[in-house]
């Protein structure tokens, strides 16, 4: 079974949030070893300034350091300006991962700043859900639904006709 | 103050969707007058055939020409062939339809398989939020956070950075 890891940043605050992200994941344990790992978000001031913003995702990329080392996985960057593709294509990205023998997919999302350039180069693929701005606590529960799409997909289900 | 109205097909089925639709229409209370209409959704068998596809969302349009019919409203169909704009973009059709004397800006967003083609011709701007597939349920959701963004972004409030 493939490994699947959202690393994202800050407890989910809303109970809504929570338990659309739980529902996904267990529907998602029938297809894949899936896990949601939170670390820590670095505090900020309310008008923090560049240089503060750069610290904070400099200390949230030392926290996902641990996860940029791990061998052998195939590792996306959720980003605004990166790619944007089809669910069938999200799918295909998988089983390509998959089949090429990558040990994992790691999907990272930053904070409400986004990621820090470093984790974003340390990655395969910049990726883009829409070139809308959703709040990062939204957009891990849509990349929840994403993944568990793609699994339904390439396992031909009727999830998505 | 602007009417802002959802229009969409079936009940949401879960208590996380239905609880992140209430947050959002509430704090959209204090920027529209912002309602969500849920329409009765056509009856489908397992796998329908394109006809019954086709009765079903015809079915469908005809309950949505109630809205279809009201006059000077600005109309949004939204349809993964549509186009894709940027939150900034969507707040600036919101102001332009407010500046221009619209009574009401109208969302549509049909079942699992979409909107009819009628239902979108009559519409003034058919909108994608994404290249990538999401269960109408939760495009609800989303939806709504890009309305409540729009608006944050027309009143320069923080909630958009």
């Amino acid at each position: 079974m493939l490994k699947v890891e959202i690393i994202c940043v800050g407890k989910l605050k809303e109970r809504y949030w929570r338990e659309a992200v739980e529902e996904y994941s267990k529907r998602l344990s029938a297809y894949c070893n899936f896990s949601v790992t939170e670390l820590a978000e670095a505090r900020l001031s309310d008008s923090p300034s560049e240089k503060e913003i750069a610290a904070a995702l400099e200390k949230e990329a030392c926290l996902m350091d641990k996860f940029l080392g791990a061998n052998g996985a195939f590792r996306i960057a959720m980003c605004i300006e990166g790619k944007t593709i089809s669910s069938e294509q999200l799918s295909a990205k998988f089983t390509e991962a998959s089949v090429r023998g990558h040990s994992a997919v790691q999907l990272f999302i930053g904070s409400s700043f986004g990621l820090s350039d470093r984790v974003k180069k340390a990655c395969d693929l910049r990726l883009s859900m829409s070139p809308m701005t959703f709040p990062h606590q939204l957009a891990r529960v849509m990349l929840c639904e994403q993944v568990y799409r793609a699994f339904s997909i390439a396992a031909n289900s009727k999830y998505h006709k």
